[in-house]
């Protein structure tokens, strides 16, 4: 069974299981074991990080077949029914046999909310990163551009434990939306490295501030130097947007209407 | 001084001052304590209720001219300092001699947020009310169209001592956005009664349930009656978005940009 889920991720140490704090696949793991005789272990597309939001987020669980009667419509409602107001199922479908939420995934879209505006939005300060100075869009979106392709991005992640992994990762887009004080950053790649995407969004911004020329985003990521790109954005004003699969992996269509 | 102010009511027993609860007033009147000798007393444009948010809520206040040597840009900086986050002054600018932020008013639009989707949304979870059934737009828009122009109100609104009030105001716009699971109602007018918004918001739903029938509208409104209209939408999704004045209140440009 494949869940689409939605979080604030607010009030959680992030998706992961982890002994002493509160995370979101807990929370979940939670719910199921109220529905199953067994305790199904969920297996995500993505690891968010504490504070990180999702609302596309997938992941899969495995039951045994003599407990599942239900349909995935009714699921929906009963895991809903047993999860605080911050974390929502949004859809579920079955899944092909060997389909694997992280593993089958060819793409993702992360998007980043930067509130620019002198005085901080409150009614959105817990999605957005509250940028007061004036930016310049122009050269912001010309180094995104730069961006967009296949790189190394090991300059734009936090690093340890990359030294013998590939970290070349083609992204397929990378661009800036502006409707008011709100701007919204689209960022989709066939897999993101840890942080990258704030990584992204934070030396963006500080071309923005023109602390960094637009033509010094390929230098960047040639010195496959951390320390010679711009800052890591905060967490809150990023949300996991979609996760995306081959078609081949769609043994049905989802139970509820999606986005 | 006349102050553009935002917040997230989910917190506040609405905007106006009462004994034994917090609200928003009282906390910017608090911080304004921490700046002036005085104690400035805040005029608003509007009095919104438990848990509904605003925007662009206007509020003047006078203060002593010897006691005001700060630059309004700098005002705007020192009163967020001392409010919560929910709270934010997004512009000041000074008020012409006789302005008053309610009497001045010649107009104000609100907006409603409804998700429209059979998962409630984690994100917007407080600043949206959650319609899971499907809604009939086409028949709401038809219906949202027959509200606009000059009627008597009273049968959308929550009605104690009205009974020898004007109750015909000029409803100037009111339309329905959808984007995605998301619905945005703008109702603009030259006035609102008490809970006409709200009222509105609830009979167009019902309309959008198959309830009532769009040429159902004209009789409530004829009827005068709140017991013919439709339900009471719930607070978290208004917002108060804009009070408008006439161009010859204007002294200066407001101090901070605006959306």
């Amino acid at each position: 069974m494949i869940l689409t889920i939605a979080y604030d991720g607010s009030a959680y140490a992030g998706w992961q299981m982890q002994v002493g704090v509160v995370t979101v696949q807990q929370r979940i793991e939670e719910a199921l074991a109220k529905l199953f005789l067994s305790t199904p272990r969920l297996h995500s597309s993505s690891r968010t990080d504490t504070g990180v939001h999702a609302r596309g987020m997938k992941a899969h669980f495995d039951v045994p077949k003599a407990e599942f009667r239900m349909l995935p419509q009714k699921l929906v409602l009963a895991i809903n029914a047993h999860l605080p107001e911050d974390i929502r199922i949004n859809g579920a479908r079955k899944a092909k046999s060997g389909f694997h939420a992280r593993f089958s995934a060819i793409g993702k879209q992360y998007r980043y909310f930067v509130w620019n505006h002198p005085s901080a939005d409150p009614l959105l300060r817990r999605q957005t990163w509250h940028v007061p100075r004036a930016l310049d869009l122009t050269a912001m979106r010309t180094a995104a551009r730069t961006l967009v392709g296949h790189h190394d991005f090991r300059a734009f992640s936090a690093t340890p434990g990359y030294e013998r992994e590939n970290t070349v990762r083609h992204l397929t887009r990378c661009d800036v939306l502006r409707s008011g004080a709100l701007l919204t950053f689209r960022i989709e790649a066939d897999g993101f490295l840890y942080k990258m995407c704030r990584g992204i969004v934070g030396t963006l911004v500080q071309v923005g501030f023109e602390r960094f020329r637009p033509d010094e985003i390929l230098p960047m990521l040639e010195s496959q130097d951390r320390s010679v790109a711009g800052m890591t954005a905060p967490a809150q004003g990023l949300v996991l947007w979609r996760v995306y699969y081959k078609a081949s992996n769609r043994l049905q269509t989802t139970a509820l209407m999606t986005m």
